[in-house]
């Protein structure tokens, strides 16, 4: 493939006008917003607004006149169609890992007689850890983790798993589960389902209530570009919302919150999932940002970024990088999220390299090279420049330079 | 007195000057710092600081090169010296009421064979309602609740008690415990103490190591100034960081969270507190938001925190409005916050009435009107203005007026 035939694909790139709505520098080609997604430029005036005009101005009179009290609601509305979830079981709240902590709590309150949490060995750490503090607080005979290495989940399904925790899609190889199977197989065990969205969500059609998923858990700012560390959600099927009981009970839970009773009563519906005072700058900025799904189909999204991920390994064969870096991401489209990883010796500082050429992908210990893409603001072209300095880089071996070696904290 | 004699005190106000670091309404009066701190042109800076360059243009690197990583632990090293905690207690993150979570885990896990967590009936309802929520997750043998009505806390506690929690100023009526004798008297019965600072960091000096304090907890957005929502801090005591444990275990908290282990291992010292990614845009605010402290002494602070409240109540007293409201907070300034509070059958519509006028005081339910007063930018001619107003209001018995009394969701 030469440029001028991938030109050629911008050119009819139905989502190419997308990426004049994020703010994004000039001199760079950004392959990392599944780590964290870029800044669209209605987040930007948003910012603004929150801080000088609501809080600088109207203070704490805007919990009502800019309806700080319903973000967490209104957000979690918004994300809702982004992951095929009806009205109601959506909201925006705290981390992915304060989240699952409720949830692992609400699914085994539901789960009498059963007290395992089955998840991957390869999960993102925190679903782990998180599954192992709760199983020190409360003892193993009430929650304890099982991992299972690879992908083959099958075998470790049986009646006495109480939970099954996975991620859709792998944050190191980005395989994609197929979540109808995943969850029906789980079902037929008896076994509630918690799917983190955090690579998914925004990344590629998801279908949380045709697929009768249980609850889920997903990010902020990676697809969604709501802005580093931007407040998580928590979706929780309508046919448990009556049932669950989640253990941080917070005052923003309470049904009546501003009557300042002393005895808690969970909220009716999703509100009972929140905890203390939402971050509103934060929030409010996320709120802002999920404005660039409007109007986009989510299968295009998921088209372009399937294309984009094809052109990446035909541009990497055709450098002859195939020998030099090892995939670790399913070849098949329909395993794959939206990214594709290689294991290399010297990952980080191929990765250190790359960043100083100004193109922006991530290294994830201990010899991964991650590579995002972001349909709404990722070109064709953005691929071929990306692959034409990685092909200079690795063959010339650029990357053995000390400079490139310096570790820092965040690797 | 006199207008003339209160311009007088502002005339040689310490503090004066530092009015013209926030970005105040030019037609308000805002007497509510104590829900909501006032904008620091500081804030404002950074806020577009670090969505436009950190964010938008930086993107990823951001976390190394803007040190986002660093930020909970710098931003906790700033609330340090305001609540007197030598440099390695003090985090930030999450909220009051998640913090309180972890800290009420830690705090049982260190008192076998006690269970009992006291508190008081009026205390903030969050803090109540967390330990609730422990409690139907753990079960009475682990964790029950006790409340008592009333200030009177040494009669209720006994070698039973595990925890002792309070708030050290009371949010309805401002009512200030002792910090020193309550600590003292808790540990002479092996007591620890969780100390809630939301109505006192920042508004009055603390002394948390010399209290020998064991755990404290406290709000980035009242007097700290951090924005709607900011995040919070926590308080661990360097002598009680290597035995506790908290089980909301998220990877920010591991030791090497970048090493992508898939068994946790609790960081070193105040970072084994954190869970999920911080939310860096409200965090970042914050950071910036402290800078008004610098030079600042909290003993100056207080001084005229006291003499704004003592001008309040002798001015409500030549207004002759005594009869009209009845003061619920204490007249003595050591058993005072930075607050004063009145019941009246029609708290609610006369704060209306007020916040009509642009004198911007806030309602709690059912009947307390709460005025609060925040040094750094309230002036003494702003009480006489509020008291003014307050007093036409209440003797034409305009707040009658229906538009007054339509409430809204935040009351």
């Amino acid at each position: 493939m030469t440029f001028q035939d991938i030109s050629a694909l911008d050119a009819i790139d139905p989502l190419a006008s997308k990426k004049s709505e994020f703010a994004l520098p000039s001199d760079s080609i950004y392959l990392d917003g599944n780590s964290l997604g870029a800044l669209p430029k209605t987040a930007k005036i948003r910012a603004t607004e929150v801080v000088e005009l609501q809080w600088g101005q109207d203070l704490i009179k805007s919990w009502n006149t800019h309806q700080w009290i319903d973000l967490p609601l209104k957000v979690g509305e918004k994300i809702a169609p982004l992951i095929g979830a009806a009205s109601g079981q959506v909201i925006c709240c705290d981390s992915i890992s304060v989240n699952l902590f409720k949830l692992l709590c609400s699914a085994l309150t539901l789960q009498t007689g059963r007290s395992v949490v089955l998840s991957q060995k390869d999960n993102f750490p925190t679903d782990l850890y998180m599954v192992q503090g709760l199983a020190e607080l409360l003892g193993q005979q009430h929650c304890e983790l099982n991992v299972f290495a690879g992908e083959c989940i099958e075998d470790a399904l049986n009646n006495d798993v109480a939970v099954l925790l996975l991620t859709q899609v792998n944050f190191r190889t980005g395989y994609l589960h197929d979540m109808q199977k995943m969850t029906e197989l789980a079902h037929q065990h008896g076994i509630l389902v918690i799917w983190d969205l955090a690579h998914s969500a925004g990344a590629l059609p998801i279908e949380l209530d045709k697929c009768e998923v249980d609850f889920a858990v997903g990010c902020g700012y990676k697809y969604l570009n709501g802005g580093p560390g931007a407040p998580a959600f928590v979706y929780v099927a309508a046919r448990h919302q009556v049932a669950v009981k989640q253990p941080l009970s917070g005052w923003m839970g309470h049904a009546n919150p501003f009557q300042f009773l002393p005895e808690y009563e969970a909220a009716a519906g999703m509100q009972r999932f929140l905890c203390g005072t939402p971050p509103i700058l934060s929030m409010s900025v996320l709120d802002a940002s999920l404005e660039v799904f409007n109007g986009v189909d989510m299968q295009v999204v998921r088209d372009k970024s399937c294309k984009l991920a094809q052109l990446w390994m035909t541009l990497i064969a055709q450098a002859d990088l195939t020998n030099e870096l090892t995939l670790i991401s399913p070849l098949c489209d329909d395993e794959r999220g939206s990214q594709v990883a290689y294991t290399h010796p010297s990952a980080f500082a191929i990765c250190q390299a790359l960043i100083a050429r100004n193109i922006i992908c991530d290294f994830r210990a201990p010899d991964v090279l991650r590579v995002g893409f972001t349909p709404l603001y990722t070109s064709y072209t953005d691929i071929w420049h990306a692959v034409e300095n990685l092909q200079d880089i690795v063959q010339k071996e650029s990357y053995r330079d000390a400079k490139y070696n310096q570790f820092s904290k965040v690797t």
